[in-house]
């Protein structure tokens, strides 16, 4: 598969949309992206199924809190250094790249070390969302180290993580992250081909495209976005989507803390609804709650989208005032095991409520 | 060279005296050697001297606040598996291992590692007494990079470090050591011995040796063990000895904070004397000050010493109600150069005085 600029324009906004709030900046991503194209690269997307069992995969990522990213800003060859430092430690080069997450700047990164590199980048992923911390990924919940991994900042320091322990390379990676200033580049999970097929979640650089095209086209032909995102989610493994709530931004709580941005979010019903929704977030959206009742939980997707052009607002650009529909979306079975939920479930996040899917909950928008 | 075991016990004695209150309690560090002997390994420690010119050296080393290693005891082994670990980086064995500072338990570290992997240990350090941070080394003054280096914790769980600049290294290395519970072990500075000829400080080991064995030879024969100290001392490059107070510890203030064990002893003079004796320490004593005047300032050795046996006091160790005889040692002039000042004198702790040699501040002993 090839992009063109259009579709690198689609791709981050539909990855803005997977990314439920986190996964910093689509926009910088973007131009990174058109960056290392106009300086000579090539994209060459491949499909999950058509990478050799024993070819080996280095996947590439930014870590750290979009607060940060967002005021400094990638050259875009640092996550080229990690993969570099990977392969070096692991005396082996890798045959492809491949996204960890789908979200934000995460879904553009590998495409730009792909480009610079001439790897190819895998059409497939390890969260099928975006996820705030290292051990989130269905290669972890399915049985794969995530060390050796590689972590540098912007001068080319560089950390090597070596660990039994997929917690604990999260929790040493991100002191490393919070050391280099709050956000790095990684390369980590690295896998052959056979186990990628096993773990990974497939089509989510398609998924992303599908949904950002989705959107450009409901607003050329002035049609509704949201009835439009909806309609191309029912065609994919997400098939769920439903908006749970409309109103006005009347408060934004947010601190950048332990690496993460956290924080909450307020919602105020427009028309006749005395109703508001809160969603509390770690980097992405977590929770939405209307009057203390449960809107949608983590795994399933809780997007925050500007009422009229339903473009995705991450978590770091909410601000009060901005008019919003927030839409929760089911996520693939998959991810939704009781597996899965122990790694990325509620439970994971500290949460009190227990996993309840999109289609219970939904049947009651407020508006 | 080879060690008896109340040579062991000397040494413990005196690094404890040349970590200036840092370098974590030096009884335990003895009885890691003595485990380690008893096990079967042997000790070799060797004169630089005798390395050859090209044999790779990897100096080994505890990393963290002496706070926390008081109740975080090392196993023995983990300092091995740094060793290991940056010997695999490297793709080349060691020849020997060194210790980077001559004080507590990482005078006695590097013959743990030594001991039990049958390597020999170089009878030199980088620091020629303690410093809390990794870049306060005459290696570093005198160019050796740090890095790479290698990081573990009890678990075994690895970080190789790799940097152009030494105080990167420090800063991601203590990031690293806060989240592995604020104790690491560390395997850096590896240098060829060409190289360490040039930049180590040479027979720390035999100094401590030395100095304990002193203050044992003054107790036994009912000698003032202040005075064998002086006269011991003499006989160095370190030369210059001096009581600067006698008191009870009267307030101890400390807290283990960013990794580093900081805080502040007061100690009341005894006899006529009104004058207290402030000393503030970051893992090691840094300045000694009686009544805003300066007695005593880093890199010159301040050790606090049990008023009757001469037992070195640790930062961690004091105590209300410690009877204490202070003593100023002055460091070999390699030590006081303008580079190595700026590399550990008073500013690079961020205190307000410029370096004074003792020689120059201590005609005016307090009683």
């Amino acid at each position: 598969m090839n992009l063109s600029l259009e579709d690198l324009e689609d791709l981050a906004r539909g990855a803005a949309f997977l990314g439920t709030g986190g996964g910093g900046d689509p926009y910088a991503g973007r131009l990174m992206v058109r960056q290392a194209l106009e300086a000579g690269g090539t994209l060459d997307i491949i499909d999950l199924q058509d990478v050799p069992d024993d070819a080996l995969i280095i996947p590439t990522a930014m870590m750290g809190a979009p607060t940060v990213l967002v005021e400094k800003l990638p050259r875009g060859d640092e996550a080229v250094k990690s993969l570099r430092a990977l392969e070096q430690h692991l005396g082996k080069k890798a045959f492809a790249t491949m996204p960890i997450e789908c979200g934000g700047i995460n879904s553009t990164m590998p495409l730009v070390v792909g480009a610079r590199l001439g790897l190819p980048v895998v059409d497939a992923d390890g969260m099928g969302r975006a996820f705030p911390e290292l051990q989130m990924e269905t290669f972890h919940v399915y049985g794969v180290s995530g060390t050796p991994m590689a972590i540098t900042n912007e001068y080319g320091d560089t950390a090597i993580i070596i660990s039994h322990d997929n917690h604990m390379m999260e929790w040493l990676a991100r002191g490393v992250t919070i050391r280099m200033g709050g956000a790095a580049y990684i390369a980590e999970y690295s896998m052959d081909g056979r186990t990628a097929k096993r773990t990974a979640v497939p089509r989510t650089l398609s998924l992303g495209l599908q949904i950002g095209r989705g959107i450009r086209h409901a607003r050329e032909q002035h049609k509704d976005p949201f009835e439009e995102l909806i309609a191309v989610l029912r065609e994919t493994p997400y098939q769920y989507g439903t908006l749970i709530f409309e109103g006005k931004l009347v408060d934004v709580w947010r601190e950048t803390t332990q690496g993460f941005a956290r924080g909450r979010a307020v919602v105020a019903g427009t028309g006749d609804s005395a109703e508001t929704l809160e969603i509390l977030f770690q980097n992405e959206n977590l929770v939405a709650r209307a009057n203390a009742e449960l809107k949608a939980i983590v795994p399933d997707l809780i997007c925050v989208l500007d009422s009229e052009s339903a473009e995705p607002i991450t978590t770091e650009g909410l601000r009060y005032g901005q008019r919003v529909k927030v839409m929760a979306v089911s996520v693939p079975p998959i991810m939704r095991t009781a597996e899965a939920l122990s790694v990325f479930g509620p439970q994971a996040f500290g949460l009190q409520e227990t996993f309840r899917p999109i289609e219970s909950l939904s049947n009651n928008v407020t508006r």
